[in-house]
Order: C-alpha cells, then structure tokens, then sequence
C-alpha cells in the first residue's frame, strides 16, 4: 500500500501508484461465482475444464474483475467513494485455483469536470497480477472524485 | 431468443441478433454480491445510498456486469463455450432494485485467426438494458469462437 493516502481530487497526480492487499483464489470461490453467473464447464467442473480451450479450472473473466474490484476499493480510500464510468479490460491470463492475485493502480490523467466543479475525472490503470507477476487482467477506467470541500462544506453536489 | 441456434463460427454473420431472457435484480442480490466485490455504501446501504452521488441504492457495476454474462451465455450457445478475450465496457445508467434486465447483442464483425485455421474471431455488442430500454451497459468484445470440425473430427486444437 502507498504511504500516500489520498481522499480527493485534489491529492492525485498524474504518476502516483496505489498497491492493494493480496486475495486467495482456490477452486470453491471460483465454481461458486460461475454457477451463478458464468455457468461454463471450464469455470463449474474441474474434469471438463481439463478437456477445455484452457487445458484446467479458470476464474470466469468477471470473477476477476469483481476481485479486482473489491482490491480497489481498499486500495483507493477516496472520499466519496470509487465511481468507475466504464473502460477497457484485457485479460492476457485467466486467473486459477491457486492464485494469489494482487492489484497495482497507476494514475495516468488528472482533468478537472467541465460541467461539474465540484468534481475531477482520474483515469487509472489497474493491473491484476498473480504470484508469478503474469497480468490476469488490465483495466483502465476513468474514475468520478470529489474535489475537497471548501470552506467546511462536505456534500457533493449532484 | 433468436430464433437461429449457432454453434460454430460458421454460423455467425455480421448483423446477426441475439436477445437474452430476463433477470429480476433485486435489494437483496445487489447487497450480498457488493459485501463480497464492492464494498461501498451506496451499493450495501440504502439509507446511506440515498444520500450518495446516485441518490439510491445501486448495482455495483461488476455486478451488472456479472448478470449480463449469465445472460450472454444463455442467449448465445457456441459450441465450446462463450470465450471473451476483453473489451470496452460503458456504463450510462446504473442498474436498481426492482429492475428487470435483458441483453441484446449484435454480431458486429467476424474473422478467421491468422494464426489458428480452427477458431475464428467474432465482434459482438452487447447491450444489457432495463425494463425502461433505458442502456445500463454496453460492451463491445471480441469472443473466441470454433470452426465447425471436419470429417466429424470434435476437439478444439488448442
């Protein structure tokens, strides 16, 4: 985790990098997500998965995602909240029972709204790495943060 | 539904529509999925959502995003499996308790690999919309789709 620990526009640069805690994958968390919403015999049956496109059991694509995303938020503590407005993901590796996957965000651009002036928009690239550091996924999104209040005040004003 | 059943890339043409069943999103499923992904208030609360930059309660977008692949792989029954390598993903509105989603895609471009003479690569757009038509998401990606096998030959040559 940085040392930084920023909670509004204000405190983000363009360069700053934000590391987040590791998360455990193993074979139960992934057949229980894609049961429920990515039900594949790659990501549900670990025999049939063998005989698969991806030669085993991987996590559905969106399981990674909802991972990396859950890293994110602890990762990035800003004031009003981590508001994604959508982006562009690759996902060079699938993610595997065993896998300890870590988040690594770099802010990449920093623009104050034009029509909102209590708010900014961050565009951040995130990286989901696993143990042996190979991407499982990379995503770069544009982020809504709240501008720092003046004066006292603390709503943002929608 | 369309009423065409593809299984193989040979089955897939640009312009070609596919429409998913429904999901009913409701309080309790976007409260246990944010717990897990997306801890954050105006996905957990409704009370504190209420005074959030949405006004209300409010799908995390990887949930969203997670519903309309089960859609996606319901609505789209390739032989071995609905297999994306990424994309772009956009998120107009957020999807609310109560709402009654679906998922429209559309074949957008369709190419032989260069480098496997057994799968080809399909564009598709997918569009997962409320009871309103009003657009929660789109994504565009490409997916990884087989050739019809030769000579009754079925295993995909990875």
């Amino acid at each position: 985790m940085s040392s930084k620990s920023p909670e509004y526009f204000e405190d983000l640069a363009v360069g700053d990098r934000f590391s987040s805690i590791e998360h455990q994958l193993d074979t139960g968390q992934i057949v229980e997500f894609a049961r429920q919403f990515d039900p594949q015999p790659f990501h549900t049956d670990p025999e049939a998965a063998a005989e698969s496109f991806f030669g085993g059991l991987v996590a559905s694509g969106w399981h990674t995602a909802a991972i990396t995303m859950k890293l994110i938020v602890d990762a990035l503590p800003l004031a009003d909240g981590v508001i994604g407005t959508g982006g562009h993901i690759e996902r060079p590796n699938p993610a595997r029972p065993g896998d300890t996957l870590h988040v690594e965000c770099t802010v990449q651009e920093v623009r104050q709204s034009r029509s909102k002036p209590d708010r900014g928009l961050v565009k951040v690239e995130c990286r989901t790495l696993n143990q042996s550091d190979e991407l499982c996924m990379r995503y770069v999104t544009t982020l809504v943060v709240t501008r720092r209040p003046e004066g006292g005040a603390d709503a943002l004003q929608v």
